[in-house]
């Protein structure tokens, strides 16, 4: 049985990179590319009529709890299984802008930013980790050993900024706690689904500073070979993800394979 | 100026102990005691009959921006500055207990627990900051080095499952999630109002697993040299805010003053 892959938030950015790069690279892998509005999502159509026998594109709403609910019953119709899980939709703010300053917190704000960017891939893990313990350790490299070997993956999609321990700068109230909060979920959801015979490897990555709208603002102030192609950070990504395994899970690394503390 | 310390969350735990063991010890601060439900605070007015100078009740709901800004206005007139602010209102869950498996987390869920015990705080501090720089450095270890010195403290109540590092045993989902982003804002405070003249030091303080309804229904695990009363905590939590200074700001602690990892 090949190979399924599903990116949540798979509309534009990293999300849509790795599906592109997933049918591309990793044929004959089966791609669900998950998104708010699949109408409005013009590369993703585009793809589509490319790769028509490979890519699924699903409606989802990260926010919307029944609508992860009602897309892990279809695929689970449609495929029985995952082998890889991407969750990729994440805003800085709102606004578009992280917070400069405590003045510009609100409540609002912060609640929408947590619910987009770290409770909507905790409830992802709930419906699709039945799914992915049916997985058939596509992903990653499988260990020798027959205790050792993952059933599938979980990949969420965290940035350096939401090391706690890394941050010297503060600001950006909102996306930080947003992906410390994550971290902890990637953390949690290692222990838990590490446990018994299907085992599900949970990690988080931070994909550097790369050209999507997320950053857009912010741009200028990057220098020029730190800020990645949506290509190259996609790359380095899945080289990670290739070498996976259960040793690995529970943390999170940075695009170069280094570790990021918590 | 007499010292002005304020406790959100007062009305019973980990709060009330707080308010009690100021009136008692630390003569002649003044106590704001903030709480959702005033009218229903039994313990704290038989206290304010006893403090009726020095205590002072104040309805703040943590969830409700509103109520925080109304509340530090009214703070405002009243004493045009705090020394103190302990941020203690915490919930495991709305349900009372902690997620055991993936299965029990919601969305819903997690953004109330979020909502409470993280958004809460921060919007506290945005609100307070301006009256904690006005503080006198009444509490803390003043800095014999003036450009060291420090003119309030906030102190965030975290847990030490609020450890993404510590954490071993998973579960509680929506509470670590909470806490660790918590200390993500406590970090973050730090660094803003670490800067400029009127500094304002940020911590997170682990309280131990305390005889308080938040945990309850879990009392019977734990050994009981392990389960604090609220005295014995605030007591150990009092005696760690009683030597903060500058240099300490951005850090948890436990109650035996020991540093948490992140």
């Amino acid at each position: 049985m090949a190979a399924v892959a599903l990116v949540q938030g798979a509309s534009r950015g990293l999300g849509f990179e790795f599906c592109r790069y997933l049918l591309l690279n990793k044929s004959p892998t089966a791609v669900i590319a998950t998104c708010r509005n699949p109408d409005a999502a013009q590369h993703l159509a585009a793809l589509s009529a490319q790769h028509a026998d490979r890519l699924t594109v699903l409606k989802l709403d990260v926010c919307r709890e029944d609508d992860i609910k009602r897309a892990a019953e279809s695929v689970s119709d449609a495929f029985g299984k995952v082998d890889l899980i991407i969750n990729s939709s994440a805003m800085l703010h709102p606004s578009g802008k992280g917070e400069t300053s405590l003045r510009e917190v609100s409540a609002q704000g912060v609640i929408s930013t947590l619910t987009t960017n770290t409770v909507g891939p905790l409830v992802m893990a709930k419906y699709f980790a039945p799914l992915l313990q049916k997985g058939t350790g596509a992903f990653g490299q499988q260990s020798p050993k027959k205790e050792k070997q993952h059933s599938g993956i979980i990949v969420n999609m965290t940035a350096r900024v939401g090391s706690i321990g890394d941050n010297a700068l503060g600001g950006w109230y909102s996306y930080r706690m947003s992906k410390a909060a994550l971290n902890m979920a990637t953390r949690n959801l290692s222990i838990e689904l590490g446990r018994g015979r299907s085992k599900i490897v949970c990690v988080s990555l931070h994909p550097g500073t790369v050209n999507t709208d997320l950053s857009r603002a912010y741009h200028r102030n990057v220098p020029k070979d730190k800020l990645f192609s949506t290509e190259y950070s996609v790359q380095c990504l899945m080289n990670i993800i290739d070498t996976l395994n259960i040793d690995k899970t529970g943390k999170a690394y940075a695009w170069d394979s280094t570790e990021i503390p918590w």
